[in-house]
């Protein structure tokens, strides 16, 4: 019988992703975990991971989402939720102003944590902010940020074609890797 | 005898400045507790008395400090260092540009836990942030700020001027009137 593992978030899409991806039995479980103030989502992933198994007592996931923009000197990392909510996408084009360098990568951390200790896993995707809001799909900074290679924004791709580029498929294929290899 | 207070802090600067204005009997603990995400210094300061207090077992001072700028709905509050330590001064200017509203206020918030629960206490200074670096006293947003009913920044002032108008001060004349009023 295979472990169950506990993906510690309010999104059921994130699991069915996590399973289709890993073929690992994985439950969500809510939890409102506080993170830590970190630029790092590795630092932010680790911590809530090493939480929630304190808390739970069985092998947990976590995700933790970053941004980093290379005019701001990797700010807003792994606070860009904070970024989003109080300036919304258009507000960090507003902060960058005319600024010439608009590279920037995003990243997804996944943390895992059992009795053996944490592990973490990430995917990262180079790019750039664009210099408009451009796009209708995605959510978060999707409307800003142009993969590496592509002259759209995440927001103006289809799901299919964002999904070849997901920096979190990356991080679950790394994941899976690490879980395959102990057996 | 009074009862012992353990201020955690590695700055011993900050306890003999509480000791003055409480007087009350205040020992440094120096403790790496990770401070939680959130704009709210309340609730960074509250997190962390009470993981502190979990931690010591002893009664426990924690202190935050924030700056709320309009023009960014209120970032970067108590995620001020990140900003600090990533743009310096001069970034927070150069990503405000040539934005009009200059609004700001600077907080600090002393959090205190004990066995009957976790409190907290704010002093707040309102004024802007200037348009250009100014000053060389003080440290963190110091050259940047002036508060309402001035027009010298912090580093423009001497101790004695900076400490007249100083939110640390406030927070802890309300911390001291409530461990007063408990007797």
């Amino acid at each position: 019988m295979k472990k169950e593992i506990l993906f510690i978030t309010g999104n059921t899409k994130k699991v069915e992703e996590v399973k289709s991806i890993t073929g690992l039995e994985v439950l969500a479980k809510n939890l409102d975990i506080p993170e830590i103030q970190s630029l790092s989502v590795e630092e932010v992933a680790e911590a809530k991971a090493l939480s929630a198994f304190k808390l739970v007592g069985a092998p947990v996931i976590v995700d933790d989402t970053g941004m980093s923009i290379d005019s701001l000197n990797g700010l807003p990392g792994a606070l860009v939720a904070w970024f989003l909510d109080n300036l919304k996408p258009e507000g960090i084009l507003k902060i960058l102003g005319d600024e010439k360098n608009r590279k920037a990568s995003v990243c997804t951390c996944i943390g895992y944590a059992d009795e053996s200790g944490v592990y973490t896993f990430t995917g990262t995707i180079k790019g750039e902010v664009s210099k408009s809001f451009r796009g209708e799909n995605g959510f978060g900074y999707d409307p800003i940020f142009i993969p590496e290679g592509y002259d759209k924004t995440y927001a103006e791709m289809t799901s299919d074609e964002k999904n070849e580029i997901s920096m979190r498929k990356i991080a679950l294929l790394k994941f899976k890797e690490f879980m395959e290899s102990r057996g």
